[in-house]
């Protein structure tokens, strides 16, 4: 089926998303060669399947000829569920708890070892922070990660300190211990806090979102000056992930239905 | 290179691509029979391919056994400009026009004929509106909509005019004429209004954005009940519009780099 080329081995679609693969956040543009190479496809094969990928709309064609993420592959990864239910319930819990802070709002899933960030709120004086929309946090350094450790089960635990717990700023947890310790206070507290333990100056606050069944579903926090009163924040950031939970329990979606 | 099966006409990328094309905001989870009538491809071929784009995490199977958009496709699709760039910029603004209006507070680009909404922030008391971030609005029934036919020139008012102006409440404009002259308003006063025109009770007020070349990028506009004053938001509207305009060009990002 994969033709009689060199990379006859292999399968039809590993070819395409090994050109999908080939973007990231550190490398959103490509050129032909970087594209290529990346993906590990012949010039010619990577020319022919790009040009394929943009005549779709999976990807576009810049005017100084290097290729990036097209407007239809944004709206078709739209319609995953992370997207479409869970960003849904929780934006106007979101809206409440920027009213009532100002500052960063987020929400995100767990993603393999790491936080995947799903939906991220914030006005032009909220401080700066690492968080980006679709990209990714440590599980060990962040409030919204150590709320997912804590309620995401010991295979996770395994392998975020199978990977070392790197240090980002003086006051990152480095010690499994201290990091066990943490996550049996984070679920008694159902409440997780990072003090300038991902970016020095920047302190945050994160509580549990559960699905109908019980099951983690997500964490949403807010990202705030360390200068701030972190532990103030406490119980907006509970109601307003109670609120979601509450949400995703009442509400079942049926499937196919939209909730905008 | 396509294989000898009856698709065989088909190219390599197509047949993963029309799996993609399958899934839609009407129909984001889908069985294999439907994923194989939709794609057009063999019940097998469909269930070979999908097993593949499952495992790189394009899409997901769900616990009934059909299938949804994954979160692997949804984190590649965020790499779009128009989510890394537009909406990294716009969000600032958006969430000072939340704060202003708490009500609806939306940005779109063109994508074809129609409006793509990019993003859409609202809160718990905001009233509930046709847009979904991910899904179209027709262009001449809202504000953003007339915004970006306004200036998005002829080629894009024939073709709208070409599918005909679907009338969704007795407010909406079926008259090209009519559309033509409400639209020279708006590229005279840079605002535009939709008074009920895409669902009853609804109001929405809508402001151009700009590249560093002039050309417009996107709308952006507030959505309200019909019953507050939305000529009084112009202001608001406008000036959140003009930030994100004058940020596009102050601020050009070096390719590759992330803004958040």
């Amino acid at each position: 089926m994969g033709g009689n080329t060199r990379e006859a081995g292999r399968s039809t679609a590993s070819r395409v998303l090994s050109l999908f693969a080939a973007f990231s956040s550190v490398c959103p543009v490509l050129g032909l060669t970087e594209l290529a190479r990346a993906s590990g496809l012949p010039m010619a094969t990577a020319h022919r399947l790009a040009g394929e990928l943009v005549a779709w709309g999976a990807l576009e064609r810049r005017e100084d000829g290097r290729y990036q993420i097209g407007l239809r592959l944004w709206h078709t990864g739209a319609l995953a569920p992370v997207h479409r239910d869970l960003r849904s319930v929780a934006l106007p819990y979101m809206g409440d708890l920027y009213e009532a802070t100002h500052e960063n709002v987020e929400i995100g899933v767990r993603d393999g070892s790491q936080v995947l960030c799903v939906e991220k709120m914030s006005g032009r004086h909220s401080i700066a922070n690492a968080t980006v929309v679709g990209g990714w946090l440590p599980a060990h350094a962040t409030a919204m990660g150590k709320v997912i450790l804590a309620f995401a089960g010991p295979d996770m635990v395994a392998d975020v300190l199978a990977n070392g717990l790197d240090r980002f700023t003086p006051h990152t947890i480095t010690y499994p211990e201290t990091l066990s310790h943490t996550l049996r206070q984070v679920r008694e507290n159902h409440i997780a806090f990072s003090l300038e333990e991902m970016t020095i100056g920047v302190a945050a606050v994160a509580a549990p979102v559960f699905g109908p069944d019980g099951d983690l579903v997500a964490a949403m926090g807010v990202v705030v000056r360390a200068t701030a009163n972190v532990r103030a924040l406490t119980a907006a950031v509970r109601t307003a992930a109670h609120g979601v939970t509450r949400q995703l329990s009442s509400a079942p979606l049926p499937p196919g239905e939209n909730m905008s």
